[in-house]
């Protein structure tokens, strides 16, 4: 197998049937490949009680220095319907100039190039002047219980120190060079549960309407926008998801009324502050008298969800780490693209939100329409696309770096 | 048992155990009482598929003129717990001035001082000039189907015709004189099933959250009072009963989201003119873009409730029929106890509810405090005082529509 060749690389990684959580042969497929580049590979497998052990990998060139991290996975999402295929989903077949086959985009295609990159760098260049690793888990699709964040903190106790991460996650939505991600919104979710007094609906007087005073807590919490969006971020964004009275009957007055919401934020708030704000809310519409006229403030009970997620961005200012990687990856994608990618924040979650607190963490890779559908296909130009590309990055960075 | 002395006339009713929906022997001692007193009485049985038969009497004293009807039932509410009861509740034992057992004030109590005023009233004046009934049923404190509601069209379809109508329920809060009842205001229930698109949270330009819509709604039907009440009526008054979106998950966006509503409203409405009043708040609600910016108006169902009930106050203007009815009554309390009673609406039902349909009718009787209670018990002045008050009011109500 020519280590330079992505195609090559990409057609061995689809032919192992690496259906999260199973290895199937992806991860000794690169461990071959990186160790015959000097790579220093290791193989730890993690478990916890109650799930499946996980293969994972994490392979190193070079012995200190400025420290480039390529994270991903080589599980992939089950097929699915097999009928649905034009061609065998783990047969890498190819047709029209695309290789067909599960992972093709996410994101085996992506460390195919990742992998070819380095080869082709380092015959030109030699091995860079510091550490570039491979973080590789098989437990991305799954549970992500096994994976990235188990071996984050392994590689951490064993001394690695990270500078900077890429991970090779399909981020374009229609051409390469289309869009990097650079962060993501956190997520915050609470229920409110207001108190009333329950009653018969003819005597109001006598009750105490928790409607009455969930209306008023939902109208404060959507009234005023958040804020406006940042450079990198959309505005932040309140969704009341429920509100649940239980009362099913239409001639008494309930007892209690439940305000479900989560909000989706950007880097103008953490968890801490946002919290603070939206109590504040709560308690200015609890306390309002405009549809409960007369009364004392509501009673009510603020129920946090757990497992919130901060907000993250890794464009910084200028001379940070942050900054110096997305500025190598725009620049190389400018050079092999002649296109400026959209700086991102959109979209769902991946491994990045654990590896932003290790390190400056960005994402981009392969164009991800075809991703977790049938007949998910690369075009052989996007390959090698990519693969230029990661090579043009992996040069800039360590330039800058060193 | 001397007919003109309330106080053995009810000792007689409380003996009998007409626990709803039995007879209990009570409507056989009204028939025989009044029978003697020269009124043609009968006792009509109703049945209904699903229902147990219920005994009914119907009893008028004269054949032509002004017809004055009085309406009552003779059964009770169990008694409950007898350990609760200083006396039994069917020994109509007096202890203290009063008379104690179910049913004394609510609403054996009544019927026995009309039926007394009505034997004064004919000793003194003879046969009054006009028609005077008793409309007494035996299913007003259960599912009041065999009852008031088959008796009056029976009694239609015998060609009788009535031109006002006194109900002997409880109607004093504290003393006799304070309160009679001239009408209820109506009740009106609706759901609004508010569609919207299921989607991501993340994602809200995508979905369509059918909460916002919800909220805007209940803003509409909440924001403005509906009227600022009558003389006799106080204001109308909607509460949403509840919000319902069914939706467990805080990550989606759900599909629907219902509000449910009840209003009790004076006879500044009716029905209709109430339904157009609420579908248009309703539209505006659905149709702002106060928390749905740019968006089309939500989409939803008005699911109108079965049996809404009009408003109705029998006090009309000057020179009719209610006013009449009204003025005798006032005049007839004010005459023995001095004392100006409050015109009111307020309150649950009673079967005034449907007699409304057929004649002009007010609810005056006993002090209500002790109704369904333990030691449900009359102060023999009261009863005394009560049958006083009907007298004056049979001839006043006769000489003013002779």
């Amino acid at each position: 197998m020519d280590p330079t060749d992505p195609a090559a690389i990409l057609a061995g990684l689809i032919r192992c049937p690496s259906v999260t959580p199973q290895e199937g042969g992806a991860l000794a497929l690169l461990e071959a490949l990186l160790a015959r580049q000097d790579f220093e590979v290791a193989r730890p497998v993690f478990s916890e009680t109650g799930t499946e052990p996980v293969e994972n990998l994490f392979a190193r060139l070079g012995d200190d220095g400025p420290h480039l991290v390529f994270a991903g996975h080589t599980d992939v999402v089950p097929p699915g319907d097999l009928a649905a295929w034009s061609h065998g989903p783990f047969a890498a077949s190819i047709a029209g100039g695309e290789m067909i086959g599960r992972g093709a985009v996410d994101m085996k295609g992506g460390i195919a190039a990742f992998a070819a990159a380095t080869a082709r760098y380092v015959r030109k260049h030699a091995a860079p002047r510091g550490q570039l690793s491979f973080l590789i888990t098989g437990d991305e699709e799954g549970p992500a219980v096994n994976g990235t964040v188990k071996l984050l903190d392994w590689a951490r106790e064993r001394g690695e120190r990270f500078d900077a991460c890429l991970v090779g996650e399909p981020t374009n939505p229609e051409a390469l060079g289309d869009m990097i991600k650079i962060g993501r919104r956190g997520s915050l979710s609470c229920e409110v549960r207001v108190a009333g007094l329950q009653g018969h609906v003819a005597y109001p007087h006598l009750a105490d309407n928790p409607v009455r005073s969930a209306v008023q807590i939902a109208e404060a919490l959507l009234a005023t926008p958040l804020d406006g969006g940042t450079e990198v971020f959309q505005p932040s964004n309140l969704e009341i998801t429920a509100i649940e009275t239980g009362n099913p009957s239409v001639n008494v007055i309930g007892a209690r009324c439940s305000v479900f919401f989560n909000v989706r934020f950007n880097d103008l708030w953490t968890v801490e502050t946002l919290k603070a704000e939206l109590a504040e809310r709560i308690a200015a519409g609890a306390a309002s008298e405009r549809l409960r006229p007369a009364r004392p403030a509501a009673a009510y009970d603020l129920v946090w969800r757990d497992r919130p997620s901060e907000a993250f961005s890794t464009k910084g200012e200028a001379g940070t780490k942050g900054a110096a990687l997305t500025d190598a990856l725009v620049a190389a994608i400018a050079e092999k693209t002649g296109r400026a990618p959209q700086l991102s924040t959109s979209g769902g979650t991946s491994d990045a939100r654990f590896i932003k607190d290790h390190c400056p963490v960005i994402e981009f890779g392969l164009v991800g329409k075809t991703m977790h559908m049938s007949n998910e296909r690369v075009a052989l130009s996007d390959l090698e696309g990519l693969t230029e590309i990661y090579e043009a990055f992996i040069a800039r960075w360590f330039a800058a770096n060193a």
